[in-house]
């Protein structure tokens, strides 16, 4: 595989400190550190400084009241935690859609924010208990909730997806949702289901979606995308045929393209639209077409 | 990669049909057909047939009350069930442990019971909203369920976990968790955590668990774990060193292993236990050491 540009959302720059969650009164040191830096989500938005080309850390007097995680720690050992709240009027951030923050980051920063948004995203919507219906607590940093009727730990959610592009004597197939912006195409992709491996749910979600059999899938990379929690696993397959059968609730238009023409849309200048860098759908492409990252 | 062997749970022989879920009246059309068979779990344990060799497959005058999910059709069309149920006596099936039919099926015949019970404990421990605490009510077939009180939709879960050999210089990582049978050993494994990349999941559990630095991870093949809900990702990864610093909450010994003594203990002639066919650890051994499927 050729294309080695930053496939977005990862590089992970913290040590997550894991060893450190169950410990409350390590925690709470680490939140009156004079090093702590708080990353401020409003509204799942990232906090961006004055500028907007990077992350805005606010100090422990600038933070609101809010659901709090770890983050983890900086290679100096500085401790990183995410709140979401909202920013008093006089800090010097801006609320920045995470997309956005993603790609004007463009590097492992962008990683912070996938981490800090699938998080509190997932508290937000965690508040009762999935067995019983009784008030959760957060505990463990964040990294856990305790249901206070039934005693049941709950998780922060993951959600595998599959996106890949199936191939055939130098052609590939892109495809493009009912409500995806006009001229764009895609890989296709699917969430993986219970009891299937990853290798089956590509071979099903091309069938489902395209009419495609497959076989022969290779996993390539893969990227966390926080909206709310997907981790993207990207693969190929070759297909046994071109015909395609679209299940137009899903996909309303499909077409076979040759490394040329991906390679032409990639650099803007064919008559479809790729995704952009910050999706492994890019990197899918790129790395078909051979394209230097 | 040279082990062929069949990797436990996969192999999927039924058409999901995830058209059809959100058609109700096609649904319950399939569930009256003739040809219509359930699979029903008594706690969680499917029913073998009389010999214990296949699947007991009732006959829908046979199903119990209880929660029934749609698995799909069989080649021939058929409609296959799920019923989280308790069977009646005069029913010539024996509920058995999900891991032991697994191996006992020991082909893809085990997949149906890796979808059956991953989504009947789903529904077993998702009866209310996580959002507002108000009960839910299962939909689609079984592959979601809908809050009353806010209107939230949830899907069943999977959590993607990493599963690796870091390998240096001719050797191979295995360890043992604190509760393992004596003398097991195994790839050490994670779940992934949000925002992050399969790859840096790896990494990180490496390092939490081993100490271990580690780059150039791969990703091998992936199988559904279904206790209750896991999708393993196999993987290697190139350790920097040979130098441990174990976890021992997670990690009570560790061990580098030569591919000789890995081949000696998968054929139950080493000091140590490897892993069953079943698992994914052993596809990673057996294909790191070179072994034929």
């Amino acid at each position: 595989m050729t294309f080695t540009g930053h496939l977005g959302f990862t590089g992970a720059p913290l040590d997550r400190a894991d060893n450190l969650r169950r410990d409350e009164a390590a925690i709470q040191a680490l939140r009156m550190d004079p090093t702590a830096r708080f990353l401020i989500l409003e509204e799942l938005k990232p906090l961006m400084a004055e500028g907007g080309k990077d992350l805005y850390w606010a100090r422990r007097s600038e933070v609101p009241r809010g659901t709090t995680i770890f983050l983890g720690l900086t290679p100096e050992g500085d401790p990183r935690f995410a709140v979401d709240g909202k920013a008093d009027d006089d800090i010097p951030g801006t609320a920045t859609d995470a997309r956005v923050a993603g790609t004007v980051l463009g590097d492992a920063r962008a990683a912070i924010v996938a981490q800090a948004r699938s998080m509190l995203d997932w508290h937000r919507r965690h508040g009762f208990c999935a067995n019983c219906g009784a008030p959760t607590e957060i505990q463990k940093a964040g990294y856990s909730r305790l249901c206070g009727g039934c005693g049941a730990e709950h998780f922060p959610r993951v959600d595998p997806v599959v996106i890949m592009l199936a191939e055939r004597e130098g052609k590939a197939l892109v495809g493009r949702g009912p409500r995806f912006p006009a001229g764009f195409f895609s890989a296709l992709a699917g969430f993986v289901e219970p009891g299937e491996s990853l290798e089956e749910a590509v071979a099903r979600e091309l069938f489902e979606e395209a009419g495609v059999r497959a076989h022969g899938v290779r996993l390539g990379a893969s990227q966390p995308w926080p909206f709310p929690s997907s981790l993207m696993m990207g693969a190929f397959a070759a297909a046994d045929s071109f015909d395609l059968k679209l299940d137009e609730s899903e996909i309303s238009e499909a077409r076979w393209v040759t490394r040329d023409e991906v390679r032409a849309a990639l650099n803007g200048q064919a008559d479809w639209n790729a995704p952009p860098p910050l999706a492994i759908a890019h990197w899918l492409l790129a790395t078909w077409a051979g394209v230097e990252g």
